[in-house]
Protein backbone atom coordinates (compact mmCIF):
# COMPACT_ATOMS: atom_id res chain seq x y z
CA UNK A 1 0.00 0.00 0.00
CA UNK A 2 1.01 3.31 -0.83
CA UNK A 3 0.50 6.49 1.31
CA UNK A 4 0.79 9.77 0.55
CA UNK A 5 3.32 12.53 3.07
CA UNK A 6 3.74 15.87 2.56
CA UNK A 7 6.22 18.00 4.82
CA UNK A 8 5.06 21.70 4.77
CA UNK A 9 6.55 24.92 6.18
CA UNK A 10 6.45 28.61 5.34
CA UNK A 11 10.69 28.10 5.84
CA UNK A 12 12.95 26.25 4.89
CA UNK A 13 10.75 22.89 5.33
CA UNK A 14 14.17 20.99 6.91
CA UNK A 15 12.36 20.65 10.53
CA UNK A 16 9.74 18.90 9.10
CA UNK A 17 11.04 16.99 6.71
CA UNK A 18 13.73 15.64 9.55
CA UNK A 19 10.98 14.58 12.01
CA UNK A 20 8.66 13.45 9.21
CA UNK A 21 11.22 10.96 8.00
CA UNK A 22 12.24 9.78 11.16
CA UNK A 23 8.59 8.65 11.93
CA UNK A 24 7.85 7.71 8.45
CA UNK A 25 10.68 5.04 9.33
CA UNK A 26 9.26 3.27 11.70
CA UNK A 27 6.58 2.08 9.16
CA UNK A 28 8.87 -0.16 7.14
CA UNK A 29 5.71 -2.45 5.02
CA UNK A 30 4.38 1.03 4.10
CA UNK A 31 5.38 2.73 0.86
CA UNK A 32 5.60 6.61 1.03
CA UNK A 33 5.43 8.96 -1.85
CA UNK A 34 6.99 12.00 -0.11
CA UNK A 35 6.80 15.86 -1.11
CA UNK A 36 8.22 18.32 0.84
CA UNK A 37 6.55 22.23 0.11
CA UNK A 38 9.23 24.58 1.66
CA UNK A 39 8.21 28.36 1.05
CA UNK A 40 4.48 28.39 1.96
CA UNK A 41 4.52 31.85 3.47
CA UNK A 42 1.19 33.34 2.24
CA UNK A 43 -2.49 32.82 2.10
CA UNK A 44 -2.47 32.32 -1.71
CA UNK A 45 0.05 29.30 -1.54
CA UNK A 46 -1.55 28.22 1.29
CA UNK A 47 -5.07 27.90 -0.96
CA UNK A 48 -3.13 26.38 -3.68
CA UNK A 49 -1.03 23.49 -1.34
CA UNK A 50 -5.10 22.79 0.13
CA UNK A 51 -6.25 22.22 -3.02
CA UNK A 52 -3.19 19.56 -3.82
CA UNK A 53 -3.53 17.73 -0.92
CA UNK A 54 -7.37 17.62 -1.21
CA UNK A 55 -6.48 16.27 -4.80
CA UNK A 56 -3.88 13.79 -3.35
CA UNK A 57 -6.66 12.94 -1.51
CA UNK A 58 -8.96 12.25 -4.58
CA UNK A 59 -6.92 10.33 -6.60
CA UNK A 60 -5.20 7.94 -3.38
CA UNK A 61 -8.53 6.71 -2.08
CA UNK A 62 -6.71 7.65 1.52
CA UNK A 63 -5.63 10.94 3.18
CA UNK A 64 -2.25 11.69 2.83
CA UNK A 65 -0.13 12.49 5.89
CA UNK A 66 0.60 16.39 6.23
CA UNK A 67 3.39 17.33 8.79
CA UNK A 68 3.87 20.64 9.09
CA UNK A 69 5.77 23.76 10.84
CA UNK A 70 3.76 26.14 10.08
CA UNK A 71 4.36 29.60 12.25
CA UNK A 72 1.96 32.07 10.70
CA UNK A 73 -1.27 31.55 12.17
CA UNK A 74 -3.53 32.89 9.57
CA UNK A 75 -1.28 30.43 7.15
CA UNK A 76 -1.54 27.30 9.19
CA UNK A 77 -5.32 28.02 9.87
CA UNK A 78 -6.17 27.67 6.29
CA UNK A 79 -3.85 24.57 5.99
CA UNK A 80 -5.66 23.00 9.07
CA UNK A 81 -9.37 23.20 6.42
CA UNK A 82 -6.79 20.51 4.10
CA UNK A 83 -8.65 16.82 4.12
CA UNK A 84 -5.88 14.96 5.33
CA UNK A 85 -3.86 13.57 8.16
CA UNK A 86 -2.66 16.97 10.01
CA UNK A 87 0.58 16.47 12.21
CA UNK A 88 1.24 19.85 13.51
CA UNK A 89 4.38 20.13 15.07
CA UNK A 90 4.73 23.36 16.13
CA UNK A 91 1.21 23.64 17.34
CA UNK A 92 1.75 20.90 19.12
CA UNK A 93 4.81 21.63 21.10
CA UNK A 94 4.84 25.32 21.20
CA UNK A 95 1.97 26.21 23.77
CA UNK A 96 3.57 23.94 26.59
CA UNK A 97 6.81 25.23 25.98
CA UNK A 98 5.27 28.92 25.85
CA UNK A 99 3.84 27.75 29.53
CA UNK A 100 6.96 26.21 31.09
CA UNK A 101 9.20 29.10 29.93
CA UNK A 102 6.60 31.44 30.88
CA UNK A 103 7.60 33.55 27.42
CA UNK A 104 5.51 33.96 24.29
CA UNK A 105 6.87 32.04 21.09
CA UNK A 106 7.90 34.74 18.78
CA UNK A 107 5.91 33.23 15.86
CA UNK A 108 8.97 33.90 13.53
CA UNK A 109 9.10 32.40 10.56
CA UNK A 110 12.04 30.14 9.31
CA UNK A 111 14.62 31.08 12.16
CA UNK A 112 15.78 27.31 12.56
CA UNK A 113 17.52 27.46 9.52
CA UNK A 114 18.28 31.06 8.65
CA UNK A 115 21.38 33.10 9.56
CA UNK A 116 20.30 34.20 13.17
CA UNK A 117 24.15 33.85 14.32
CA UNK A 118 26.25 34.89 12.05
CA UNK A 119 29.61 34.15 14.03
CA UNK A 120 28.28 30.65 14.20
CA UNK A 121 26.91 30.51 10.12
CA UNK A 122 30.48 31.92 9.33
CA UNK A 123 32.14 29.43 11.20
CA UNK A 124 30.60 26.65 9.26
CA UNK A 125 31.65 28.15 6.05
CA UNK A 126 35.00 28.40 7.26
CA UNK A 127 34.97 24.76 8.38
CA UNK A 128 33.70 23.97 4.67
CA UNK A 129 36.92 25.77 3.21
CA UNK A 130 38.82 24.74 5.66
CA UNK A 131 37.71 21.11 5.16
CA UNK A 132 38.32 21.64 1.24
CA UNK A 133 42.13 23.04 1.70
CA UNK A 134 42.87 20.53 4.00
CA UNK A 135 41.50 17.18 2.07
CA UNK A 136 43.37 14.58 1.20
CA UNK A 137 47.08 15.32 2.68
CA UNK A 138 47.10 18.01 0.96
CA UNK A 139 48.50 20.42 3.35
CA UNK A 140 49.75 19.48 6.40
CA UNK A 141 50.94 23.13 7.63
CA UNK A 142 47.58 24.44 8.94
CA UNK A 143 47.16 21.15 11.05
CA UNK A 144 47.88 23.24 14.20
CA UNK A 145 44.15 25.19 13.38
CA UNK A 146 42.16 21.57 12.86
CA UNK A 147 39.97 20.88 15.22
CA UNK A 148 40.14 17.04 14.17
CA UNK A 149 42.54 15.13 11.58
CA UNK A 150 40.73 11.97 10.20
CA UNK A 151 43.51 9.39 8.71
CA UNK A 152 42.49 6.34 7.27
CA UNK A 153 43.15 4.31 3.91
CA UNK A 154 41.97 5.52 0.56
CA UNK A 155 38.61 6.11 -0.07
CA UNK A 156 37.58 4.69 3.59
CA UNK A 157 35.25 7.82 3.80
CA UNK A 158 37.34 10.63 4.93
CA UNK A 159 36.24 13.52 3.08
CA UNK A 160 32.59 13.28 3.09
CA UNK A 161 32.57 13.00 7.15
CA UNK A 162 34.91 15.85 7.10
CA UNK A 163 32.83 18.12 5.01
CA UNK A 164 29.69 16.68 6.47
CA UNK A 165 30.88 18.23 10.15
CA UNK A 166 31.96 21.07 8.84
CA UNK A 167 28.84 22.22 7.10
CA UNK A 168 26.57 20.43 10.12
CA UNK A 169 28.45 21.57 13.22
CA UNK A 170 31.74 24.18 12.08
CA UNK A 171 34.17 21.64 13.03
CA UNK A 172 37.26 22.58 11.54
CA UNK A 173 38.54 19.02 9.83
CA UNK A 174 41.13 17.97 8.38
CA UNK A 175 42.19 14.51 6.30
CA UNK A 176 45.21 12.45 5.70
CA UNK A 177 45.04 9.42 3.79
CA UNK A 178 47.53 6.59 4.80
CA UNK A 179 49.53 5.14 2.16
CA UNK A 180 51.77 2.33 1.49
CA UNK A 181 54.94 4.69 2.08
CA UNK A 182 53.25 5.48 5.49
CA UNK A 183 53.41 1.52 6.91
CA UNK A 184 56.82 0.88 6.69
CA UNK A 185 57.67 0.91 10.15
CA UNK A 186 54.04 0.64 11.52
CA UNK A 187 54.16 4.70 13.45
CA UNK A 188 52.05 7.30 12.89
CA UNK A 189 53.77 9.53 10.03
CA UNK A 190 55.91 12.27 10.51
CA UNK A 191 53.26 14.98 9.64
CA UNK A 192 50.23 14.14 12.06
CA UNK A 193 53.12 13.10 15.18
CA UNK A 194 53.04 16.89 16.67
CA UNK A 195 49.28 16.33 16.74
CA UNK A 196 48.31 13.20 17.72
CA UNK A 197 45.59 14.09 20.06
CA UNK A 198 43.65 15.24 17.32
CA UNK A 199 43.67 12.20 15.46
CA UNK A 200 40.92 9.43 14.75
CA UNK A 201 40.89 6.71 12.77
CA UNK A 202 39.02 5.55 10.19
CA UNK A 203 38.57 1.88 9.13
CA UNK A 204 36.60 -0.26 6.65
CA UNK A 205 36.14 -3.89 5.84
CA UNK A 206 38.57 -4.76 2.93
CA UNK A 207 35.56 -6.56 0.95
CA UNK A 208 33.86 -2.81 0.86
CA UNK A 209 36.96 -0.65 0.36
CA UNK A 210 37.80 -3.51 -2.83
CA UNK A 211 34.66 -2.12 -4.34
CA UNK A 212 34.42 1.48 -3.45
CA UNK A 213 38.01 1.73 -4.82
CA UNK A 214 36.79 -0.49 -8.11
CA UNK A 215 34.26 2.11 -9.03
CA UNK A 216 37.64 4.92 -9.25
CA UNK A 217 40.10 2.47 -10.67
CA UNK A 218 38.80 -0.91 -12.23
CA UNK A 219 40.88 -3.80 -11.73
CA UNK A 220 43.99 -1.82 -10.59
CA UNK A 221 46.59 -2.94 -8.10
CA UNK A 222 44.54 -0.35 -5.50
CA UNK A 223 41.41 -1.96 -5.86
CA UNK A 224 42.87 -5.52 -5.39
CA UNK A 225 41.10 -7.41 -2.20
CA UNK A 226 44.71 -8.32 -1.66
CA UNK A 227 45.81 -5.17 -1.58
CA UNK A 228 43.11 -3.25 0.24
CA UNK A 229 43.01 -6.58 2.80
CA UNK A 230 46.28 -5.49 3.61
CA UNK A 231 46.18 -1.93 3.70
CA UNK A 232 43.55 -2.13 6.23
CA UNK A 233 45.02 -4.60 8.93
CA UNK A 234 48.70 -2.47 8.42
CA UNK A 235 46.72 0.32 9.11
CA UNK A 236 44.63 -1.02 12.45
CA UNK A 237 47.71 -2.47 13.53
CA UNK A 238 49.22 0.94 13.40
CA UNK A 239 46.29 2.61 15.49
CA UNK A 240 46.34 0.14 17.76
CA UNK A 241 49.90 0.65 18.73
CA UNK A 242 49.71 4.14 18.68
CA UNK A 243 46.61 3.48 20.64
CA UNK A 244 44.77 5.97 17.79
CA UNK A 245 40.84 5.98 18.73
CA UNK A 246 39.17 4.65 15.31
CA UNK A 247 35.89 3.55 14.26
CA UNK A 248 34.67 0.87 11.40
CA UNK A 249 32.79 3.00 9.02
CA UNK A 250 31.67 -0.28 6.82
CA UNK A 251 27.81 -0.03 7.62
CA UNK A 252 27.76 3.45 9.19
CA UNK A 253 26.18 6.63 7.46
CA UNK A 254 28.00 9.89 7.44
CA UNK A 255 25.67 11.29 10.32
CA UNK A 256 26.29 8.03 12.11
CA UNK A 257 29.82 8.43 11.94
CA UNK A 258 30.56 11.80 12.39
CA UNK A 259 28.18 11.57 15.43
CA UNK A 260 30.43 8.81 16.90
CA UNK A 261 33.53 11.02 16.13
CA UNK A 262 31.69 13.75 18.17
CA UNK A 263 31.06 11.36 20.80
CA UNK A 264 34.32 9.66 21.07
CA UNK A 265 36.44 12.86 21.14
CA UNK A 266 34.42 15.12 22.95
CA UNK A 267 34.29 17.81 20.19
CA UNK A 268 31.38 20.65 20.82
CA UNK A 269 28.94 20.57 17.98
CA UNK A 270 29.30 24.14 17.02
CA UNK A 271 25.59 25.63 16.47
CA UNK B 1 17.94 33.96 32.35
CA UNK B 2 19.52 30.37 31.06
CA UNK B 3 17.69 27.46 30.21
CA UNK B 4 19.26 23.71 29.61
CA UNK B 5 18.23 22.24 27.36
CA UNK B 6 18.90 18.00 26.42
CA UNK B 7 18.28 16.56 22.77
CA UNK B 8 18.46 12.95 23.27
CA UNK B 9 18.08 9.54 21.42
CA UNK B 10 19.22 6.29 20.78
CA UNK B 11 20.18 6.82 17.39
CA UNK B 12 22.13 9.80 16.33
CA UNK B 13 19.87 12.59 18.06
CA UNK B 14 19.85 15.06 14.60
CA UNK B 15 16.17 14.34 14.40
CA UNK B 16 15.80 15.63 18.15
CA UNK B 17 18.01 18.17 17.62
CA UNK B 18 16.60 19.42 14.61
CA UNK B 19 13.32 19.56 16.26
CA UNK B 20 14.59 21.13 19.59
CA UNK B 21 16.48 23.92 18.14
CA UNK B 22 13.76 25.00 15.86
CA UNK B 23 10.90 24.91 18.61
CA UNK B 24 13.72 27.16 20.58
CA UNK B 25 14.16 29.40 17.91
CA UNK B 26 10.74 30.28 18.79
CA UNK B 27 12.06 31.54 22.44
CA UNK B 28 14.58 34.49 21.59
CA UNK B 29 14.67 35.88 24.83
CA UNK B 30 15.76 33.58 26.56
CA UNK B 31 19.23 31.67 26.34
CA UNK B 32 19.95 28.20 26.14
CA UNK B 33 22.77 25.96 27.02
CA UNK B 34 21.94 23.14 24.54
CA UNK B 35 23.59 19.36 25.25
CA UNK B 36 23.06 16.24 22.55
CA UNK B 37 23.74 13.10 24.02
CA UNK B 38 22.94 10.82 21.22
CA UNK B 39 23.54 6.78 21.42
CA UNK B 40 21.20 5.75 24.77
CA UNK B 41 20.86 2.86 23.72
CA UNK B 42 21.04 0.53 26.90
CA UNK B 43 19.20 0.63 30.61
CA UNK B 44 22.73 1.71 32.20
CA UNK B 45 23.23 4.62 29.85
CA UNK B 46 19.92 5.84 30.55
CA UNK B 47 20.24 5.96 34.31
CA UNK B 48 23.51 7.66 34.06
CA UNK B 49 22.11 10.51 31.62
CA UNK B 50 18.78 10.85 34.35
CA UNK B 51 21.41 11.96 37.20
CA UNK B 52 22.75 13.70 34.66
CA UNK B 53 19.64 15.69 34.17
CA UNK B 54 18.57 15.74 37.78
CA UNK B 55 21.94 17.49 38.17
CA UNK B 56 20.98 20.15 35.81
CA UNK B 57 18.08 20.61 37.78
CA UNK B 58 19.77 21.01 41.10
CA UNK B 59 21.96 23.36 39.51
CA UNK B 60 20.09 25.60 37.18
CA UNK B 61 17.65 26.09 40.08
CA UNK B 62 14.99 24.85 36.91
CA UNK B 63 14.33 22.40 35.10
CA UNK B 64 15.83 21.06 31.73
CA UNK B 65 14.05 21.14 28.80
CA UNK B 66 14.15 17.59 27.21
CA UNK B 67 13.42 16.70 23.51
CA UNK B 68 14.21 12.95 22.72
CA UNK B 69 13.80 10.65 20.38
CA UNK B 70 13.95 7.43 22.15
CA UNK B 71 12.40 4.23 20.45
CA UNK B 72 13.59 1.35 22.84
CA UNK B 73 10.06 1.82 25.57
CA UNK B 74 12.49 0.12 28.17
CA UNK B 75 15.04 3.40 27.73
CA UNK B 76 12.19 5.51 27.26
CA UNK B 77 10.53 4.79 30.79
CA UNK B 78 13.39 5.64 32.16
CA UNK B 79 14.17 8.39 30.93
CA UNK B 80 10.75 10.01 31.64
CA UNK B 81 11.29 9.43 35.21
CA UNK B 82 13.95 12.20 35.09
CA UNK B 83 13.27 15.64 36.77
CA UNK B 84 12.81 17.55 33.69
CA UNK B 85 10.20 19.13 31.11
CA UNK B 86 9.57 16.05 28.87
CA UNK B 87 9.26 16.40 25.13
CA UNK B 88 8.70 13.39 24.39
CA UNK B 89 8.98 13.61 20.30
CA UNK B 90 8.26 9.68 19.07
CA UNK B 91 5.95 9.26 22.23
CA UNK B 92 3.76 11.76 20.99
CA UNK B 93 3.33 10.92 17.35
CA UNK B 94 3.82 7.52 17.22
CA UNK B 95 0.52 6.11 18.09
CA UNK B 96 -1.56 8.50 16.29
CA UNK B 97 0.02 7.56 13.12
CA UNK B 98 -0.10 3.31 14.00
CA UNK B 99 -3.56 4.39 14.46
CA UNK B 100 -3.91 6.00 10.44
CA UNK B 101 -1.89 4.22 9.02
CA UNK B 102 -3.36 1.05 10.61
CA UNK B 103 0.20 -0.34 11.14
CA UNK B 104 2.25 -1.02 14.31
CA UNK B 105 5.72 1.07 14.35
CA UNK B 106 8.78 -1.41 14.17
CA UNK B 107 10.15 0.60 17.16
CA UNK B 108 13.73 0.16 15.40
CA UNK B 109 16.43 2.57 16.80
CA UNK B 110 18.11 4.88 14.56
CA UNK B 111 16.66 4.12 11.61
CA UNK B 112 16.50 7.76 10.00
CA UNK B 113 20.15 8.52 9.29
CA UNK B 114 21.36 5.16 8.93
CA UNK B 115 21.76 3.83 5.51
CA UNK B 116 18.64 2.22 4.98
CA UNK B 117 18.62 2.50 1.34
CA UNK B 118 21.50 1.72 -0.06
CA UNK B 119 21.19 2.70 -3.67
CA UNK B 120 20.34 6.60 -2.19
CA UNK B 121 23.05 6.65 0.24
CA UNK B 122 25.62 5.84 -2.45
CA UNK B 123 24.00 8.37 -4.40
CA UNK B 124 24.42 10.91 -1.44
CA UNK B 125 28.09 10.04 -1.49
CA UNK B 126 28.41 9.97 -5.22
CA UNK B 127 27.13 13.37 -5.64
CA UNK B 128 29.84 14.23 -2.91
CA UNK B 129 32.25 13.29 -5.31
CA UNK B 130 30.81 14.84 -8.21
CA UNK B 131 30.77 18.29 -6.24
CA UNK B 132 34.87 17.73 -5.56
CA UNK B 133 35.93 16.67 -9.08
CA UNK B 134 33.69 19.45 -10.77
CA UNK B 135 34.37 22.29 -8.21
CA UNK B 136 34.92 25.82 -9.45
CA UNK B 137 35.27 25.53 -13.36
CA UNK B 138 38.09 22.61 -12.83
CA UNK B 139 36.38 20.37 -15.19
CA UNK B 140 33.61 21.03 -18.12
CA UNK B 141 33.24 17.55 -19.48
CA UNK B 142 30.90 15.86 -17.10
CA UNK B 143 28.57 18.82 -17.28
CA UNK B 144 26.51 16.46 -19.19
CA UNK B 145 26.31 14.38 -15.88
CA UNK B 146 25.27 16.87 -13.96
CA UNK B 147 21.72 17.69 -12.24
CA UNK B 148 22.74 21.41 -11.65
CA UNK B 149 25.79 23.72 -12.74
CA UNK B 150 25.59 26.68 -9.82
CA UNK B 151 27.38 29.77 -11.81
CA UNK B 152 28.61 33.04 -10.27
CA UNK B 153 31.61 35.08 -9.08
CA UNK B 154 34.09 33.65 -7.32
CA UNK B 155 33.30 33.54 -3.63
CA UNK B 156 29.75 33.91 -4.27
CA UNK B 157 28.49 31.02 -2.41
CA UNK B 158 28.54 28.04 -5.00
CA UNK B 159 31.20 25.42 -3.52
CA UNK B 160 29.26 24.83 0.09
CA UNK B 161 25.87 25.07 -1.87
CA UNK B 162 26.79 22.22 -4.31
CA UNK B 163 28.49 20.42 -1.04
CA UNK B 164 24.95 20.69 0.58
CA UNK B 165 22.83 19.98 -2.17
CA UNK B 166 25.18 16.85 -2.22
CA UNK B 167 24.86 15.74 1.16
CA UNK B 168 21.55 16.26 2.01
CA UNK B 169 19.72 15.08 -1.34
CA UNK B 170 22.37 13.35 -3.53
CA UNK B 171 21.43 16.06 -6.34
CA UNK B 172 24.71 16.27 -8.38
CA UNK B 173 26.09 19.65 -8.49
CA UNK B 174 29.15 21.51 -10.69
CA UNK B 175 30.11 24.89 -10.08
CA UNK B 176 31.29 27.34 -12.73
CA UNK B 177 32.90 31.11 -11.61
CA UNK B 178 32.24 33.84 -14.02
CA UNK B 179 35.46 35.31 -14.42
CA UNK B 180 36.23 38.90 -16.09
CA UNK B 181 37.40 37.22 -19.20
CA UNK B 182 33.98 35.57 -19.61
CA UNK B 183 31.83 39.15 -19.02
CA UNK B 184 33.47 40.78 -22.51
CA UNK B 185 30.34 39.49 -24.63
CA UNK B 186 28.11 39.76 -22.06
CA UNK B 187 27.05 35.75 -23.07
CA UNK B 188 26.94 32.49 -21.51
CA UNK B 189 30.38 31.18 -21.48
CA UNK B 190 30.84 28.87 -24.66
CA UNK B 191 31.37 25.55 -21.80
CA UNK B 192 27.81 26.50 -20.58
CA UNK B 193 25.98 27.02 -23.73
CA UNK B 194 25.05 23.57 -24.11
CA UNK B 195 23.91 23.34 -20.68
CA UNK B 196 21.76 26.01 -20.23
CA UNK B 197 18.92 24.28 -18.83
CA UNK B 198 20.94 23.28 -16.19
CA UNK B 199 22.18 26.62 -15.09
CA UNK B 200 21.31 28.74 -11.87
CA UNK B 201 22.87 31.55 -11.08
CA UNK B 202 24.03 33.04 -7.72
CA UNK B 203 24.32 36.95 -6.69
CA UNK B 204 25.30 38.72 -3.60
CA UNK B 205 25.66 42.43 -2.65
CA UNK B 206 28.83 43.50 -3.82
CA UNK B 207 29.96 44.54 -0.20
CA UNK B 208 29.31 41.49 1.25
CA UNK B 209 31.64 40.16 -1.74
CA UNK B 210 34.40 42.47 -0.95
CA UNK B 211 34.17 41.76 2.44
CA UNK B 212 34.53 37.96 1.93
CA UNK B 213 36.96 38.60 -0.49
CA UNK B 214 39.20 40.27 1.33
CA UNK B 215 39.41 37.85 4.19
CA UNK B 216 41.33 35.30 1.34
CA UNK B 217 43.04 38.01 -0.68
CA UNK B 218 43.20 41.23 1.44
CA UNK B 219 43.68 44.44 -0.33
CA UNK B 220 43.77 43.28 -3.50
CA UNK B 221 42.16 44.47 -7.22
CA UNK B 222 40.09 41.11 -6.31
CA UNK B 223 38.86 42.11 -3.52
CA UNK B 224 37.88 46.19 -3.84
CA UNK B 225 34.89 47.40 -3.80
CA UNK B 226 35.03 48.40 -7.26
CA UNK B 227 35.73 45.13 -8.93
CA UNK B 228 33.55 43.69 -7.12
CA UNK B 229 30.64 46.19 -8.14
CA UNK B 230 31.67 45.75 -11.52
CA UNK B 231 31.85 42.35 -11.36
CA UNK B 232 28.38 42.09 -10.09
CA UNK B 233 26.55 44.40 -12.54
CA UNK B 234 28.03 42.12 -15.52
CA UNK B 235 26.84 39.56 -14.10
CA UNK B 236 23.19 40.06 -13.41
CA UNK B 237 23.14 41.65 -16.50
CA UNK B 238 24.67 38.79 -17.98
CA UNK B 239 21.77 36.05 -16.10
CA UNK B 240 18.98 38.86 -17.66
CA UNK B 241 19.65 38.66 -21.46
CA UNK B 242 20.39 35.38 -20.70
CA UNK B 243 17.32 34.57 -18.90
CA UNK B 244 19.33 32.42 -16.22
CA UNK B 245 17.24 31.90 -13.11
CA UNK B 246 19.28 33.36 -10.38
CA UNK B 247 19.44 34.23 -6.73
CA UNK B 248 20.43 36.82 -4.56
CA UNK B 249 22.63 34.87 -1.38
CA UNK B 250 23.76 38.05 0.70
CA UNK B 251 21.23 36.87 3.61
CA UNK B 252 20.85 33.59 3.25
CA UNK B 253 22.00 30.18 4.68
CA UNK B 254 23.41 27.59 2.31
CA UNK B 255 20.28 25.43 3.70
CA UNK B 256 18.12 28.37 2.41
CA UNK B 257 20.00 29.03 -0.73
CA UNK B 258 19.44 24.98 -1.58
CA UNK B 259 15.74 24.90 -0.90
CA UNK B 260 15.31 28.08 -2.61
CA UNK B 261 17.01 26.70 -6.13
CA UNK B 262 15.21 23.26 -5.45
CA UNK B 263 11.83 24.92 -5.72
CA UNK B 264 13.13 27.38 -8.92
CA UNK B 265 14.32 24.27 -11.03
CA UNK B 266 12.34 21.82 -9.63
CA UNK B 267 14.86 19.09 -8.90
CA UNK B 268 13.47 16.56 -6.92
CA UNK B 269 15.27 16.01 -3.63
CA UNK B 270 16.59 12.53 -3.55
CA UNK B 271 16.72 10.80 0.11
Amino acid sequence: MKRTAFFISDGTGLTAEALGHALLAQFEKIEFERITVPYIDDEEKAHTLVKRINKATEVDGTQPLVFDTIVNSSVRDIISTADGFMIDIFGTFLSPLEQELNSSSSYTVGKSHAINNEGSYERRIHAVNFALDNDDGARTRHYSEADLILVGASRSGKTPTCLYLALQYGIKAANYPITEEDLDDQKLPAALRPHKEKIFGLTIEPERLATIRNERRPNSRYSSIQQCMHEVEEIELMYRRERIPYMNTTASSVEEISTRIIVATGLKRQR
